[in-house]
């Protein structure tokens, strides 16, 4: 019981013309001011599910992902494409995490439609946990990584391949407009080290794995990019796809569950 | 005479433990109120430079640069290091900019000292023009760009080379905290077409080129930019450095200068 009643399901949302962060419970929404990262109270407000536009649940300073996180989809990415060379021409070095930038302009709410910058040829889905920072992290230990995660949600990490594999960097190729879907919700207090994360296209199952497969934990990951990079309040780490992905294209929708956080669903714009 | 009365200096500045924006003339700064972006006003303080603290003079939600965008430093990038091999293994196509992302915390005021991430053994300083974005920006033709830039600044994209060669994505390469020293004013109402840019490391000379050897020129990157990823008032592009670059280390002193836009004086920390 604990544990139960310390998980909270936190959005943002909009209602008549304003936005606002709010708590999910039951169906109801309870607005709230204040920094959700430091502590927000309820205005007394509450609105209906139904009767608010869902945003993306965080605003960040940063959106960072990791590649080739699931030994499955590196197994993937081998047979179906070769593998990658670093930029100076050697085989990858696997012995770090591979991190790269998508941007705050990428990100879009659950429900909304994808839309594909002009150009784009070979766009694939990638179900993803996403983890989101609620304090200032600066060269944080990995023992001490879960003080700065605020909570976890669910994104879709697109990426047009073709851009991926012939781009030097991978600006267009992951951080196009409208590559990553992320929400509904960011969900606090859940044990994120054995979640089942599955993504549906159509209603067919195309992904099945769990976040304890993870090569690179959440924790290892917030502590290697801090290393480098200051996270805030706010900021998100998408944290890698399982197994195989595919191309999607107009009218596709791409569903993508994990236990205990949700369901994001969005689909590509005719 | 039109022409120069239109060019202003903006600065972002602390003093007293808060922060503004200012219009900078004569060695004084007239504080301001409301969006730079949006025609802010004079709040009626001044002060002198010298009782003022400069900050990095704008808060982009996304730092944008550009690679090998002189054909002197690519020149130099083939013949010191062999150039670069595409992530899928294929040479480089170099129809189209390289763009990659820096992050918000990497960048760091004029003045600052560097202070470079743990692990980093091969540093290099970047002498480069930045355009700051005015308004938001998707899907620009060329001929429209520059209604588009507020003003340009002066910036050092440092990077660690032995990571750009390794790491299959330039996150820590280039996005590293304290990577982006940026200032100290956005100049506006520049013709920034062909200005002079120089760096000295120690007071000798390493940079002398003009931006008019930038092969995508500052119109071009952003309308690129603007196909794939929307920009934001105060967004910024550093659009690529001339020539060869040196390794520098603690205690060195880098200072870029670029015509009509001022000086970026930042040191390596010990």
């Amino acid at each position: 019981m604990a544990s139960q009643t310390e998980i909270q399901k936190y959005v943002r949302f909009e209602t008549g013309g304003r936005t606002a962060y709010g708590r999910w419970k039951d169906g109801v929404i309870e607005e709230l001011e204040g920094s959700i990262y430091e502590g927000a109270a309820p205005t007394g407000a509450t609105f209906r599910l139904e009767d608010v536009h869902l945003l993306v649940p965080c605003e960040p300073s940063k959106v960072i992902a990791v590649g080739l996180n699931y030994a499955s989809h590196q197994q993937f990415v081998t047979s179906a494409e070769g593998g990658f060379t670093a930029p100076g021409g050697k085989p990858l070095d696997m012995s770090k995490p591979v991190i790269f930038a998508k941007f705050p302009t990428s990100l879009i709410p659950d429900g909304a439609d994808i839309v594909f910058p002009d150009g784009a040829t070979n766009v694939h889905f990638e179900g993803e946990l996403a983890l989101v920072i609620g304090k200032k992290a600066s060269r944080v230990g990995e023992a001490e990584a879960r003080d700065y995660v605020f909570g976890v949600s669910i994104c879709n990490d697109l990426v047009d391949r073709e851009w991926l594999l012939n781009d030097l960097q991978w600006f267009r190729a992951k951080g196009s407009d409208n590559f990553g879907p992320m929400g509904p919700a960011i969900v606090t207090g859940l044990d994120y080290s054995d979640l089942r994360l599955r993504t549906w296209v159509n209603g067919d199952l195309r992904q099945d794995s769990s976040t304890s497969e993870l090569v690179y934990s959440p924790d290892k990951l917030l502590s290697y990019v801090s290393q480098f990079v200051t996270l805030m309040p706010g900021d998100v780490i998408f944290t890698g796809t399982p197994g195989q992905t595919q191309a999607v294209t107009q009218g596709d929708t791409i569903e993508i569950e994990i236990e205990g956080v949700g369901r994001l669903c969005n689909s590509i714009a005719a």
